[in-house]
């Protein structure tokens, strides 16, 4: 089940760099099962770049898989700025003055804030049984852990994500004329930019043993190039450049 | 020692993908000390990406270091295209026709064959005691193990290289509009592009346990940003982007 739900219900929502806010702040929020009545059996997971819930509800969640719906409450929240969150391509109503470059500064402290104010206000959840997120969700995870140490039980990082490469892959945006300094029409002006942000997602998104051991094959890409061009770059391109920065 | 050697004494030089050849191919070698009159004791090094015969001299020869020049004879052989070697940005006279966006392709191959001849030809030198080279110049070892079996009695590839990552590398100079197609006046022009290239580099090139242990301090670099900035950025920009082009 997924809905969007107000982390703040009394007003903008501030942002740790200042100087701006979000006025009408809401966060795509994916639950699996139930609360106890105690409200002691939630998992909280984070996402990564780029990503969304879904890959994390499809995969890690199910009686036989990482997160036992049965046993748990699952909560996986959209990163603000996502585009099923809050983000600069669906920034309307309250929100019109953030469009397109004029999204503020979201930093990760943001992002935990929110959730940590939406799992409180909303479901009344006071504490974590586990954080669990990979990559960019990796950064929301320590940040719960040090942000709120009395709230998370246990805390599970899955492989990490680091600012030069981020830094990279915003440049292939940056650098594509389209771009226009955030004032494109569609992503489609930015075609090229993103299509380069494909090739290093690919490079440096996936394992060394992905490639080696052609995990793309068992996926139906029957070339390394063929995995690039049907899967990745279709991927990157989709997306709305204006978003990936503020992710990043 | 560093000279300039042509492995082909008897004319052009053929390039594997066929169509055309470099009229007067010379390659940058450095040896160290002696060649045994039995010319038995010979290792060849071979370069990496963007880089030439020099850290290898540097670091890895010495009485002490990983290779002994007391008991071999060292020859370190710059790829065809790096700068020192015969390159789109030196070539002049007979190579005239080659300057700017018109060198051909060169591929691992043509360098391997190149060395085999030079190494024949020029010191007389039928067996290897060893092929060594890092990144780039493991495909050269590969190649050479591959090719000319008979003559290479150890090989040691260190690191390795991809495809995939050379493309990305490719697409910061091809995306800069002051490439212009491989027609620029100066590096200068392609300043953006090189700066890219530079970033990418500091993510791939260098293992995450030299980011973790902030090696980059040891080095006099203060923070991440400044072994970006005066290390990596001014190693990528002073280099020539067609001649990168040529090596990748």
């Amino acid at each position: 089940m997924l809905r969007r739900v107000r982390p703040d219900q009394h007003g903008p929502f501030d942002l740790e760099e200042g100087g701006c806010c979000i006025p009408d702040c809401q966060l795509a929020v994916a639950t699996v099962v139930e609360l106890t009545e105690a409200k002691d059996n939630a998992i909280l997971v984070t996402t990564w770049y780029s990503g969304t819930h879904q890959i994390f509800r499809d995969i890690y969640i199910g009686p036989d898989h990482a997160l036992n719906p049965n046993r748990y409450f699952i909560v996986c929240i959209n990163q603000i700025g996502d585009g099923l969150s809050t983000a600069t391509h669906n920034a309307d109503g309250p929100n019109a003055e953030l469009a397109t470059s004029k999204f503020p500064k979201v930093r990760i402290g943001d992002d935990v804030v929110a959730q940590e104010r939406l799992l409180r206000e909303h479901f009344g959840i006071a504490t974590l049984q586990l954080v669990v997120g990979a990559s960019m969700g990796v950064q929301q995870t320590y940040e719960w852990a040090v942000r709120f140490p009395d709230k998370v039980r246990c805390a599970a990082p899955i492989t990490s994500h680091d600012f030069l490469y981020t830094e990279t892959l915003n440049e292939q945006i940056w650098s594509d004329p389209g771009w226009n300094g955030g004032e494109y029409k569609s992503n489609v002006d930015v075609l090229d930019g993103l299509t380069r942000h494909a090739h290093i997602w690919g490079v440096l998104g996936f394992s060394t043993e992905f490639w080696e051991q052609e995990v793309g094959r068992s996926l139906e890409f029957e070339t390394k190039e063929a995995f690039l061009e049907r899967f990745l770059e279709p991927d990157s391109t989709v997306m709305d450049p204006n978003d990936l920065l503020t992710l990043a």
